[in-house]
């Protein structure tokens, strides 16, 4: 069975020009001949052939394999790009063109990939640029270690280790050295690089239906880049396996394709061959440099993963491997303005991973220093009478929580608002400082991490951590210091959530209530009158909530007759708790007062 | 009908620290703190939150979307990233260390994009950092311009406009400015920007299988980035048409989503999702370009065209658009580490397209301006009476040659030999200047380009141009000159071809009758034996090509016993031209010695 690959083109014929034409608008360096659609050639904006001072390095071949060869077009790398057709070689009249536009007196080197359409086509532009009085010369790569030898005429063909190539001559033709010693390092590089590549699936060519030659759960090693078959089938395997197959494939002493042995230096290519994302990539390049340093004992200086040459739309990978020493790497971390050669991967390789900061003060912030105090004090006592009652009221309206958000939620409310006051009552006796606001309002926001989770859960812990900010930078806390801790913390709230007034959330219980205890303490209202004046607010608002459409969680997918018939379950739980604790510090405060003498 | 995905992975649990390890093992100014698993945080090795002097910037969120955001981390970018599970947020204490690990007395910047989860966490982290006396700001990115207003709570959701923003905030507090400033900055872009997606598969997470909710022909328009359905499904169009309503809606003047109007300056990120190669995400930008100019009335200033935030394996691309000015554009310009954020897109666009350079002399190539001499030198003669006979010779031989071809090759050699040396034929009447030979030799390259095809035809021509560029460097062309022209073409053919002498090639007629012509020249035989002689060579080189095994083309395939029967039909081409050539040669000579006064 086949079927239609789903591809972002318009007319399959004209995807190479229109390619060319978007990536001309991406990188203003970068122009093209107008010579579509038979010549298509990419070339640096700022060099004119006649006076160009450098040898000029041109590469190209059939398109497919994007952004090779355009996307190294770019001072420092290469000096022009001559694409052909999707997985057809560019025609003599499109390579002698490039050469034309972008050779001057120092002449310029061609890299090929090794398939006897870019040989001979490359071949004959040179020969003919050659007769017209250009100095040419030809490096041909051919990395591929997927198949054994002899390949006869064929030959071994030109993979990603090509790209290598493309920049070590790019950076001596920058360094102004001669032809012959460009081309001299570009044959070097090219003798010392090899390649494999593993399809998890076929490449559709523009225009044509899928094959579904590689089935479900099967890969196929050591493929070329046009869409060809590999050299071998096989059932899917972990990363760890594929990588370490290629990496022996590659470095086979029997095949003795790349010149490197034990104690070498390399550098390492992981290529993406079109579909496969960043993220494998880069799994694949984690798993082979230790296989490389500890199975074959080789020191790798670069890593370079990315999608450097591929095969259209195909997902899998290659891995290039090539023997590095100084001047390689001076070549390869040379600067240039290639757009898609892979920067910031040179510089000293610090360790890997560094030990997670302890926090800036460890007295204040560890949870084991605090214990509930021996004596409180009046303080203390008015904290802990409101947290308990408070805490109490939430266990006690459990399943009528439960109920009301059954019907507009998922129905937990109460379970979850009971484990959170559960694990409070549990924590205050264990360890709540209670003579210590500030930090005590910081330990419940630690209870309710520790249990109640989900998104009322972090909203409660947002609540207490901006509360706990407002309270311990003052030096006394008054109910001023309470009113301006609601109120940062309901702001913290809005911020982080999102939700305003009227969104039929807990805010709509905190909202009302903050207001009203601000204006009721600034009228001169004592402040147990306040609070308790205040929870009716909350109650009021609450209540309110009958009347509003959802515009957050689950609520906001339910109708609006059956919202009319329940309270937002959140803002009865915060309704519910401030009320129990502003009555119980009003308790609390008119015993203090019997108590005491007056 | 599901199926399993194929993935470049180990354990599916495992894919965010493997990923972040090789992210690391591929960028050496890249660490992360030893947390994995709870704790994913990758940040600068350079910086040391206790003594950074520069505002840090932070930003995180689930993981699937790489490179974002690790990707980004570098200087003059992000100074960390917080990673959560695929497509989780990252939770609170791993937010919090990364904020320890960075952020000096100038503060933290942290970048959510809006998402429940990010924002609450995030804003949690903040406010536990600010309760630690950390100064941290918070910009929330909600660029989504899909789905219409109002969003409620959730508003619009974050997508790859935030990469903008990061790179704007990272070079603001590279550049030194205060946190409010960079905070400043941010949430102005953050506010100027606007996305919208298209996805044509859906992603599949690690371990899980893949869903078929998108059927064949059909795309997903106003997509998020963790796999949720789209806005809308439509049926798949051009490209063209694709781009041209993403713009229209990130535009809208209905929504107003972004304070973009006719005339402004934008720049435009084309955007990956995963699964779509370059040269598709090009098309997108060729067309986006100049749809922006011509429609919208917009002038470009930038163009970043790559997979910046991805959906895992999604195929698919998103299109932002941000307002441009020029501290934006100073911002986006300025250089920065991070190795994913693209290179060479600023400087001044040239025009995109220039012409075809002509030949370098116009006069030395253009054919038109050759016409056979009205009188023929001796040479000339000796030259056309050679060329007459080789290629009557091989018209003589077509049916031979197919007959052959058709037991060892695709049978078409006798008749693209004949279309060669038909076309020599009557160009030579018409325009062969045969009192010069190198040229002559040149337009018999230009006559078999015209009609030959295929890589016989190429061979030929590579034949025919080297063997020119040997002979017309030479003031006098004797016998001797022939035979290094002969020798150099010869050279060339091994070179381009890749073949050498025993593949069952043109060359196994080719090479033997080269060295024989040389070695009996230098051996002081006169030249026309000296040239039948060789023709000689030529033959018994040809006719021992059945003795060998096939290297190249489509012999390779065909059995051992089948090639013993037949000669290789491109061989015995070559001996029956020379040949006929040779004996030509002689004839014309002879003549010539008797028709002068001796």
């Amino acid at each position: 069975m086949s079927y239609q690959s789903k591809k972002l083109i318009n007319d399959p014929n004209d995807v190479v020009t229109e390619c060319i034409e978007g990536m001309v608008e991406t990188y203003p360096h970068l122009q093209y001949l107008d010579g579509f659609p038979n010549i298509k050639v990419v070339l640096r904006a700022d060099v004119l052939g006649s006076t160009y001072d450098k040898v000029a390095v041109i590469s190209g071949g059939g398109s497919g394999h994007e952004p090779a060869c355009a996307g190294y077009v770019g001072e420092g790398m290469l000096t022009a790009a001559v694409c052909g057709d999707v997985f057809t070689s560019p025609n003599v009249d499109s390579i002698l063109a490039a050469i034309r536009a972008v050779t001057g007196p120092n002449g310029c080197l061609l890299i090929v990939t090794n398939y006897t359409g870019d040989r001979l086509n490359f071949g004959l532009a040179a020969e003919e640029a050659k007769s017209e009085g250009y100095n040419v010369e030809m490096v041909i790569v051919g990395d591929d270690c997927a198949l054994p030898p002899p390949r006869g005429v064929a030959g071994r063909r030109g993979l990603a280790g090509t790209i290598l190539v493309h920049k070590i001559a790019g950076a001596a033709a920058a360094a102004g050295l001669s032809l012959a010693d460009v081309a001299a390092e570009a044959k070097h590089a090219s003798e010392i690089v090899g390649t494999m590549g593993v399809a998890f699936s076929v490449c559709t060519l523009p225009g044509h239906v899928t094959s579904d030659r590689l089935g479900p759960g099967l890969m196929e090693l050591g493929l070329g880049i046009h869409g060809e078959p590999g050299a071998a089938v096989a059932d899917l395997q972990p990363a760890d396996i594929v990588v370490s197959h290629m990496l022996k494939q590659i470095l086979s002493t029997e095949t003795k394709y790349v010149p490197i042995t034990r104690g070498n230096r390399v550098v390492l290519m992981i290529n993406g061959l079109g579909a496969t994302p960043v993220m494998e990539l880069m799994i694949a390049a984690g798993k082979a440099v230790p296989q490389l340093q500890l199975e074959h004992g080789l020191a790798v200086d670069r890593v370079y993963t990315g999608s450097f040459m591929t095969s259209l739309d195909m997902a899998g990978f290659s891995i290039s491997i090539m023997r590095a020493d100084r001047v390689i790497l001076q070549r390869l971390d040379a600067p240039t303005k290639a757009p898609f050669w892979p920067v910031s991967v040179e510089g000293d390789r610090p360790p890997a991973k560094i030990p997670i900061p302890i926090r800036p003060s460890r007295m204040e912030t560890n949870e084991e220093l605090f214990a509930k105090p021996q004596e409180l004090s009046e303080q203390g006592c008015i904290l802990e009478a409101a947290i308990r009652a408070a805490a109490n009221e939430i266990i006690n309206l459990r399943e009528k929580l439960n109920e009301w958000d059954s019907k507009v939620g998922d129905g937990d409310c109460g379970s979850t608002m009971f484990r959170g006051a559960t694990a409070i009552l549990e924590d205050m006796e264990k360890c709540y400082p209670l003579n210590d606001a500030a930090q005590t309002v910081k330990e419940i926001g630690t209870s309710i991490r520790r249990v109640m989770g989900g998104t009322s859960g972090i909203l409660y812990e947002i609540l207490c951590k901006a509360a706990y900010a407002s309270l311990k930078v003052c030096p006394v806390i008054t109910s001023k210091e309470w009113a301006n801790a609601l109120e940062a913390a309901i702001a913290a709230v809005i911020k982080y959530g999102g939700a305003v007034s009227g969104y039929r959330t807990m805010l709509d219980a905190l909202i009302p209530a903050s207001s009203i205890l601000k204006e009721r303490l600034e009228a001169g209202v004592d402040p147990e009158s306040a609070f308790v004046i205040s929870a009716e607010a909350a109650w009021h608002g609450a209540e309110s909530t009958k009347n509003m459409q959802a515009q957050a969680g689950r609520s906001s997918y339910v109708s609006a007759e059956m919202l009319a018939l329940v309270p937002d379950p959140g803002a009865m739980a915060v309704a519910t708790w401030y009320k129990a604790a502003a009555f119980a510090v009003k308790d609390v405060a008119i015993k203090h007062l019997k108590d005491e003498p007056s």
